[in-house]
């Protein structure tokens, strides 16, 4: 057998399209292989609560202690600037943080005690139920946030904290981004006196393939586009052991503008949407991608707005040229549908730069011929925005009903539709319709900016997410572990989490009732 | 285009293999799709919990004042016998009450509610979170409980629990029972003013698979074979729009006696195995498929007990014909295979009867060759079960490393072992092994029997089950749900599970924290 060349993987500068450096080469099936063997052996050394929450700690510590190095390398092979990058550095220690306390604290852990009732028929035994960690996880690394999406990023984070040692598929937009920070999360493992194993990095297309379908890999985690994401789910699926797929694939992100709301805010809400439809150069999965905005003069005020606001925004780097291009194709290919307008262009700004913009159609025309219009309700990544001009709550409700499953979905209200005193109960009757649409719903806000908070739900409806979990905030631990209940089991063998006496102080649910802290 | 006839379907005797009447016809696709249709119509009704509470009790009222006619047509096409089926009634009932009680307290809802905080950076906005229902569920009836795990069973309870109507397709091995009982789940519909389409019915294994694929169904539960929910799993992942797959498929149930627990209780050992694997004619999922005796004399004590009371047990009948051929096969094969001998011939009793019975092999004859005995870690429906005599500590974690994923694990121990006094630490060190490979341990019991408690939890690593979910316990209901976050809404607007005043008195996290109750 003669084997290949390894394949080079190359840091590159996406303001010039130049090559910056090789960072290192593409994974082979045994380096995946032994990457992966390396983080099964770690298990047992993450089942330590206090060992992964102290590991947790120091990787943001050492990312604050790196951080002028780790923006700088990031916005090398990015160009997201260090502005956006220093905010996503807060966010992404902020998690690993978060992360930590919510270990400290145990209530993933869904400890639940029953004990033995000899009086029922048939008699209930002793049960003491709590979660474990699943085992490695396969974290597969975002393009637009190369922190907080990708190696120490939420998926990494939270799966860190449930037990789970991670081996992540390095995006290929930060390679060298990437390595650095794996080596400090190594080097946090070897600080806390945990193997470095608990964190594998590996490149290459194929070698995403291969860690998905590497069988000792319990679960994986993938933010990206709907066909990379849409391969894996359906690999994981294939396995002859299927494992849980949690992947944040694409989202359109509506938003509906009432002609009440219009007539309030016209301006307001066109400067607020250009803002944030261009944020970051368009590349969130959270952007604003179709908008309603009601037919008539508010409308147009609105439109005049963010006409002003997108025009006045400069032409901004995407992460790669590859993205550049789809971009410009996706653009054209919009623009062309019959009947759709460019009040301001979006395509290719300067060689290396892309030009923010709106199209626009009236929605009677979608609605008249959907399927001609399908591309529409398709994700384009990147700083343009779709505006479909409708008719009031018939119009409105009938786009609703041909969406895909989004991220977020959200309202511009009037004051009285806001206060649920307008006759037709509007604000109420919206509310319910995008709730079946998408996993979070914003009012008078824009969905960019999406707060790492327990409260948050970061998912939505394929192809927003292939499961019903998040990726965001604490509840995203829970997406690796599995329960197990011991019947009746002597209290001497008990793991500590479910021992009587509670060593450990975690919050629990005995006979049914929560304890009483 | 040519109709075929429909096809009927047969409620047949398994005491004698006739056919006792036609019971209704298989469902067409069409007929599949208005099931669906009258269930999604069904869920804003069901979106109120009082509505769902109600309905959840009436229908326990109306299964105990029909009980005998229910265990009557139950037993006339399952043979289970009237004992069995007045105690799987009362289960059902008990299942319904405690889903309506878990309705009531909320604690499913997992309400959570960080409030805005200007002050951080970014500023966090107001966010609420609470769980919403899927849609309409896909409820695939078990063979061996044609009542707890059928129509109305833990999944349509838990599902409708969870505010989503319901869809079952009957098992054939108990259609008139279905019918009968799906006309009390719809009558206690109308009685408490739900639309009876919120439980539909079909007949028909075409209907089965289109029901999986039907858009408007949004999860499915389903409880069987591996070859059975493993192809419906893989069309549920297939989908355009893929769907939440719970299904619970096979398991071994592994037993590991230990010498000491084989010196100290051989006798009470033999003849509790004896029980468990021929409960119900061996038709538990949870029957106890292999077992690891210890060589030597203590263990043959143990097989003499359990050879004295499975020959005392009678033949019995199982669910129908093809299990019955199934079985026999299966023993045939397994007890043809090198080596294995059968102190008690498990196999055909009479014409429509099976005879208990367990099949024994040195272990170290499978760890030689593990491909070759392969069949004996497959599951063999039925009484049977297959005893492997080991020679300690090595050859129990040499067979366990080849097991798959199952329900349960059970662990005899001795009472030192089971104190953890003794020097090898066995009991924790067993304990620790299988947890690894299974969702329930149970030590110096049995795994039959699965109490439905809030601790429960039934399910393991597949192929025991396809999702990290339980199917039996409270904490079922949540396999149903998806979260949904609401961000800045105006109070006026919130759904009354989120708002402030928590008028709903609903249990929730209120900034991180448990609020007090």
């Amino acid at each position: 057998m003669v084997t290949a060349a390894a394949a080079p993987v190359w840091s590159v500068d996406p303001r010039t399209g130049k090559r910056r450096e090789q960072v290192a080469v593409e994974a082979t099936a045994a380096e995946v292989d032994a990457a992966v063997r390396a983080a099964h052996a770690a298990r047992p050394a993450l089942a330590d609560r206090t060992a992964r929450a102290a590991l947790l700690r120091r990787a943001a510590e050492l990312l604050d202690a790196t951080g002028a190095r780790v923006i700088e390398a990031a916005d090398a092979e990015t160009a997201l600037g260090p502005g956006r990058l220093t905010g996503e550095l807060a966010r992404t220690t902020y998690q690993l943080r978060a992360c930590a306390d919510a270990v400290d604290e145990g209530a993933f852990l869904d400890v639940r005690i029953d004990h033995a009732d000899p009086s029922l028929t048939p008699p209930r035994p002793d049960l003491r139920r709590h979660r474990i960690p699943l085992g490695p996880v396969a974290v597969y690394a975002a393009s637009n946030f190369p922190l907080a999406f990708s190696v120490p990023g939420g998926d990494t984070a939270s799966a860190l904290a449930a037990g789970c040692p991670v081996v992540v598929k390095a995006h290929p937009d930060h390679p060298a981004t990437s390595e650095l920070v794996a080596a400090l999360l190594r080097r946090a493992a070897a600080d806390t006196g945990l193997p470095e194993g608990v964190v594998g990095l590996v490149h290459g297309f194929d070698a995403g393939v291969e860690l998905v379908r590497h069988p000792l890999i319990a679960a994986a985690g993938f933010t990206g586009s709907v066909r990379g994401g849409r391969a894996l789910f359906d690999a994981a699926a294939a396995r002859p052991h299927p494992i849980p797929f949690h992947g944040e694939l694409g989202s359109l992100n509506p938003v509906v503008v009432t002609e009440a709301a219009a007539a309030e805010r016209a301006a307001e809400i066109g400067a607020g949407l250009a803002a944030s439809m261009t944020l970051g150069v368009g590349q969130f999965c959270v952007k604003p991608g179709l908008v309603l905005v009601p037919e008539g003069p508010d409308g147009d005020r609105l439109l005049t707005a963010l006409t002003a606001a997108v025009s006045d925004t400069e032409a901004g780097v995407l992460l790669d040229h590859r993205m550049r291009d789809a971009f410009v194709d996706g653009v054209r290919a919009r623009a062309g549908l019959p009947g759709v307008e460019a009040p301001v262009t979006p395509g290719a700004g300067g060689d290396h730069t892309v030009a923010p913009g709106f199209l626009t159609l009236p929605a009677a025309r979608l609605l008249d011929d959907p399927d001609g219009y399908a591309l529409l309700l398709e994700e384009c990544f990147g700083p343009v925005t779709v505006v479909l001009r409708h008719s009031g709550d018939g119009a409105v409700g009938a786009v609703l009903a041909h969406l895909p499953g989004n991220l977020t979905a959200t309202l511009q209200l009037s004051a009285e539709e806001g206060a649920g005193t307008d006759p037709a109960g509007r604000g109420a009757h919206l509310l319910a319709e995008v709730t079946a649409l998408a996993g979070r719903v914003v009012v008078n806000g824009w969905p960019t900016g999406v707060a790492v908070a327990p409260a948050q739900h970061h998912g939505g409806p394929y192809p927003a997410t292939t499961s019903t979990a998040t990726s965001v905030g604490a509840t995203a631990i829970e997406r690796w572990l599995r329960p197990v209940a011991y019947q009746d089991t002597p209290p001497a063998l008990l793991p500590p989490e479910l021992r009587e006496e509670n060593p450990l102080g975690l919050p629990r649910r005995v006979d049914g009732r929560p304890e009483p802290a």
